[in-house]
């Protein structure tokens, strides 16, 4: 018999069908027993007598039954259907304990305990959702671009010197040879500008950070964009816009019962997003919050972040905020620094709820820049040879910015850690699983 | 004034427009003079006079320009229009002359100069071409099996252990341990099963081989597909046609500018595709060709597979061919056996045009047997305690396939070296650009 899913039961009321799946719970009450299916679409609840369950005895959850029921409508059962007169089917047994529960509503692990077994965690109801919409934040951010004439890129992770600076790299045996992990496709992305003018790339990024904290992974998904014949950092930010607004559109409509099971709203997107430069930010954080580590600072706090957020929701009712303009000094040196504010920057970071989500700005175009920026911060010139070769051959003015997958679902959601919103993190102390 | 692109002028006859893109060409015939602007969308020819072209004094190709101009219908130009009257600015000055020409049919410099000059190279339209079948690639994969339930996912590639050998992996000092990089998502996507049944990821995976060849890299992008509740590796051979029917017609209904740039036609998908087991292969190669070297042996040699190829279009007129039930010896330990045959398994390699293209079968999906293959292989089985875990809770019988992207793209376009359907190949002797 063809097998049914969870979803398609509605279609079949009345009939016999074949659902498959693991056992997500069992309720034994005697006569009646309840036993709950977990397929990818949903959960199957089956009404068994005792005798319709001896194939599961010695058994344990998760063991991948079939099982042949008839279809009866029920407003009690998961999903609104349940079958009677059931015949069940073992197909893979299992007879190791679960080392926590996947059926309750809630995972009551540990945070340790859950990332040690994430390969059996994820398929916890609410693990699934986060990692659903993870998939659907990819695919949103996809779309977007792709309606907007960008072309997708693969650039390679294995490269022969560190990307943005000598420090926080991994370094990989390369034939005797020494290779570093790209820290950012930062460099292949803006020299593919010259070639499509419009592009974007999803991959992996690594990080040798040595720190430990609820934000940092080591490892992670980077939503990358750069594009060219822009005026400035302004029409990247309208881009990035765009793209935050195209993926939250995507999940509204298609992830709702996702987004339900984690009980999470969508945030609200003002348009345009408000921005505020970062002096500006300083003296407002200053004026209003009598703040007092803010004016002449390079950078803003975690704390500086944080009341801006709260300023934003006051002031604009919006949950995102641009500041643009940052200090030279606290960005890299192939940012476009401002003609008009000796010092400052074309650069932005955008906030959401008071944290940073994304960086980006427009990036120095001429290759005369290129040489005199590198310089002028002691950089060896040599690594940056065949970079440095697309801005020698001409390049428009451009700019781009970089989403992290797994911050992006941590704030979104509202989790307490971003290895929560990461399928298999890693970190100083986590290589496993 | 707004920039219109090559691809809209025919929306502007009569008007005047802005458009701004590299230098790609300048024909100089006194007068009356040719100059061609590059964009993402195409090729504009500008007809202009001597004078007008001042603000290219001592400039070279590729050099960043606007011109102002205004459209005219012309059947002898690129695209069918030609701007007049023009005024043209410099946007980013080029002083550097090319290292091979970008405006001629096809790059006529040699591979190793091509590959020394990728970041420049892949400016040529046929290169542009190229890359844009990649995308073209990534997404009918994505959309066929978005189409069909399938979940994305992104897994790790820093790992504490060797995929499926010991063997030729890179590795990585990761805070003083040491780490390797992923050979494969094998083991994720399976675990994976286990959580959504059907996952597939694109990503890079990393080979340490010390092989030099014309169809090797290093690094590459790795089409992944692994799903669970099937009968047998047919079921995974089933999909993976409609994968690669689904890539094909995305490419046909989206690329057929790419295509025609580079003079590719689409191969011929008979479904469904024709199969043949291994042992079936070696007597008919040996009947048929009077080849001596094939029955007995656990594999196919190359010239094997291309008399395959010869064959499959010979008697079936298909492009693509199925070999299946190859020996367990050449196999991974997670495969699954072919129960009626011993020996022998329920793998397949998918053929197309006589060259291996695609690996695939169904795996093992019981924990017992697990540790069974893996204790008969000899292995060291802490390594593999996270991925056995999956199956220690419940797997169902699944399987899986493997597309190299790029050799994907090698062999549908003829290419004579995978190196040049790579955005920027790594090798043994290339780390750069």
């Amino acid at each position: 018999m063809k097998r049914t899913l969870a979803a398609e039961l509605g279609a079949h009321v009345g009939e016999r069908v074949c659902v498959q799946g693991w056992l997500h719970a069992l309720r034994k009450m005697g006569d009646v027993n309840f036993l709950i299916v977990r397929d990818r679409t949903g959960l199957i609840q089956a009404v068994t007598a005792e005798t319709d369950l001896k194939p599961l005895d010695g058994l344990q959850l998760e063991t991948v039954v079939q099982v042949e029921g008839e279809v009866v409508a029920s407003t009690a059962a998961p999903g609104g259907y349940e079958l009677y007169h059931n015949v069940v089917n073992v197909i893979s047994p299992v007879t190791t304990p679960l080392p926590f529960s996947l059926h309750k509503n809630r995972i009551r692990a540990s945070q340790p305990v859950f990332l040690d077994h994430a390969v059996i965690g994820h398929r916890h109801l609410q693990q699934r959702a986060v990692l659903r919409l993870a998939a659907g934040v990819m695919r949103g951010f996809r779309e977007t671009l792709h309606a907007r004439d960008f072309v997708e890129i693969q650039t390679p992770k294995l490269v022969a010197s560190a990307t943005e600076s000598g420090a926080n790299v991994f370094a990989v045996d390369y034939f005797g040879q020494k290779a570093y992990l790209a820290q950012s496709p930062q460099f292949y992305k803006q020299i593919m500008v010259g070639v499509f003018e419009r592009v974007y790339e999803i991959g992996p990024v690594f990080r040798a950070e040595p720190h430990s904290t609820i934000r940092h992974i080591n490892e992670y998904v980077s939503l990358d964009v750069e594009f060219g014949f822009i005026e400035n950092h302004f029409t990247v930010m309208q881009m990035l816009t765009e793209v935050i607004r195209g993926i939250l559109d995507h999940l509204q409509i298609n992830h709702a019962a996702d987004l339900n099971m984690l009980n999470a709203g969508l945030p609200t997107l003002v348009e345009p997003i408000p921005h505020i430069h970062i002096t500006d930010a300083q003296r407002m954080l200053t004026d209003r919050y009598g703040v007092t580590d803010a004016i002449g600072e390079p950078d803003l706090t975690p704390e500086h972040e944080r009341l801006l957020g709260r300023w934003a929701q006051e002031t604009f009712k919006s949950d995102y905020l641009f500041v643009v303009g940052y200090p030279m000094v606290k960005r890299p040196f192939y940012t476009y620094p401002d003609p008009e504010r000796p010092g400052y920057s074309r650069s932005f970071d955008l906030l959401f709820r008071g944290m940073e989500l994304v960086t980006g700005g427009q990036r120095l175009h001429r290759y005369n820049d290129y040489i005199a920026a590198a310089t002028e911060r002691g950089y060896n010139l040599a690594p940056f040879e065949t970079y440095f070769e697309a801005f020698k051959h001409g390049m428009p003015p451009h700019g781009g910015f970089a989403i992290g997958l797994e911050r992006f679902l941590t704030q979104l959601l509202g989790l307490e850690n971003i290895r929560m919103a990461t399928l298999f993190p890693r970190d100083m102390n986590r290589l496993t699983p």
